[in-house]
C-alpha cells in the first residue's frame, strides 16, 4: 500500500528525546508558552503524522520543569505512517530537541507507565564544601520515604517515593549526583540537591534530614536551580533501534559550549583584583 | 563649606570603570535603549551629582559596540561635588558597571583626546588551526595601514590607523590577541580577528592580506562576535586613586561564571554519542 494512501489503523510509535531546557517553558503542553510537547505536536502536524492532536495522543514518560534538561525522555504517539515518523520527525524538530532512538510499540503503550525507572543527574554549581558529608547524606534517601519536605506535593499526590540509587560523583572542577527511581515527585531532585548543600555547607545536620525524610518539617527545602538538572536516563524493555543524529544536534553543542567556555573566561578575567 | 550647601563651581571627575557588555546595547546613549552611558547618567543623577546632563558633560574615552566589555574604560563628568562622587557613584551603578579608580582633572580635561592609547582584547570562541600562521599574520597589522576593508568607515573619517602592538596569546584551551593603537576605527578589531582566524583556516593568504591592508578589497571582512572583544586598558597620565570593589561585582563575577561553566558542561555531555 502506498504510504499517500490513507491507511485505516493507527500504529503506536515511541522515540528517545533530547532537549535543551533553557527555551522551553517545560515539557508539558501551554498553550501560550514555548513548551517541548507544543514544538513536537506542531512538528509532528508539518510531518502530516497526525492532525488532530486527540488522535495522535501524544505522551510523555514524565514532566521536566521549566529550564530543566533531557538526555533521555521517552515520548509516544500513534500515527497512521510510523516509517514516515522515524525519517521525518527528527528533521522537523526545532534544533533544541533530537531524536536518539525509535520503535513501534503495542498500541495500549504509555511512556509513563511502561516505564521501569528514571535517572536523573543533577550538576552542582559549586564544588561542595564537603564532600565526605556531602556523600554520606546522600545515602540518607536510598529506600522508601516520605518526601513532603522535598517537593511539591500536588493534593492527592502519595508522598512516598523510593530512590533506588543515588550517587554523588566528584571530579576535579565538577562535581554531580546521580538518583534513580522508579518515580518521582514535582521539584524532588532539586530539592535534594538543594538539601545536599546545605548538608556540606554544614547549614543542615544528618540528623535534621533524617528527621525531614519522616515527612516532618517546619521548613521546606527550596529546589536548586534547574539548569542544572538532566534527565538523563529511562530504563524500559523496549526493542530501541538508534536513529542517526543530525549534524545541526552536534553544532548547537558544540558552539553554544565554546560561547559559555568564552563567557566563563570572560567574567573571570573581569572580576576585580585581576 | 558644607557638601550640601550648593557650590557654584563645577569639578571634573574622572572614573575608570568597567562593565559586561552582555545586556547593553553598546557604550553611547540611546534614547530607548539600555546604555552604558544611560546608565551612568542616571546613577548619577540619583547620587545628586547633576541634574542637566549638558551640565555634567558626562565623556567617554571611546565607544564600545553592543555586547562588548570593557575591563577599563575611562569616563569624565563635571559635579560641584567631587568628593560625593568618589563615595556614591560605584553604588549607585548597576551591578554590570563596576568602578575601579577615581581622580579629579582639570576642566578642560576629555577622555577622548586626552588618552594616549587603548588596548582591546579579544578571546577568540575556538582554538585556531594553525597558531603560527596566525601569529605570522598578526604581524602583518603592525604600523600605519588603510583601516578601509577591516572596519565600518563613517563618512569623513580618515581609515589611516597606526597598530603599536598586537600579540596572538595561546594558552592550553584558550586563544586571544591584544591590540593597542591611539585610535581605531568602527568594528576594526573584531574585523582584524576575524580576519586572523580566516588565515589561520587557509581561507585568506598572507598575501591577499597585505593587499587588504591597502584599502584595496573586493569583499569586506566580517567583523567577529562582540561577546569576545574587551577594552582592556587605557594608557594616560592621570593620577588614579584605586576605588575599591564592590563585594556585589566579585559575586556578579563569580556566580555567573560558574553558571556559563556548567552549561557548558551541560552541553558536552548533551552531544549526541556521549
Amino acid at each position: 500500500m502506498a504510504e499517500t494512501e490513507r491507511q485505516n489503523y493507527q500504529v503506536r510509535v515511541a522515540f528517545r528525546i533530547g532537549y535543551l531546557g533553557t527555551s522551553f517553558f517545560g515539557s508539558q503542553f501551554q498553550p501560550r508558552d514555548r513548551t517541548v510537547e507544543g514544538e513536537i505536536r506542531q512538528a509532528c502536524i508539518r510531518a502530516g503524522l497526525f492532525t488532530d492532536t486527540r488522535e495522535g495522543r501524544l505522551a510523555f514518560s514524565g514532566r521536566t520543569d521549566r529550564g530543566v534538561h533531557a538526555r533521555c525522555q521517552v515520548i509516544a504517539f500513534s500515527t497512521p505512517y510510523p516509517d514516515r515518523a522515524r525519517r521525518a520527525l527528527p528533521g522537523q524538530l526545532p534544533p533544541d530537541i533530537w531524536v536518539d532512538a525509535f520503535c513501534e510499540v503495542p498500541d495500549s503503550y504509555s511512556p509513563r507507565r511502561d516505564v521501569i525507572s528514571r535517572t536523573y543527574r543533577f550538576y552542582f554549581h559549586e564544588m561542595p564544601e564537603n564532600p565526605a558529608l556531602m556523600k554520606e547524606a546522600a545515602k540518607l534517601f536510598l529506600g522508601k520515604h516520605d518526601y513532603s519536605c522535598f517537593a511539591r506535593v500536588e493534593p492527592g499526590k502519595d508522598p512516598i517515593r523510593s530512590i533506588t540509587t543515588i550517587n554523588v560523583h566528584i571530579e576535579e572542577d565538577c562535581c554531580w549526583i546521580e538518583v534513580t527511581a522508579p518515580s518521582y515527585l514535582w521539584h524532588m531532585v532539586r530539592c535534594m540537591a538543594a538539601a545536599l548543600t546545605r548538608v556540606s555547607s554544614g547549614l543542615l545536620t544528618l540528623e535534621e534530614l533524617e528527621v525531614m525524610l519522616t515527612g516532618r518539617c517546619s521548613n521546606k527545602v527550596k529546589p536548586a536551580p534547574p539548569d542544572g538538572l538532566i534527565l538523563w536516563e529511562i530504563t524500559d524493555q523496549l526493542p530501541w533501534r538508534p536513529v542517526p543524529p543530525l549534524k545541526r544536534t552536534f553544532k548547537l553543542h558544540a558552539d553554544a559550549a565554546a560561547d559559555h567556555q568564552l563567557m566563563a573566561r570572560v567574567h573571570r578575567i573581569l572580576s576585580p583584583g585581576l
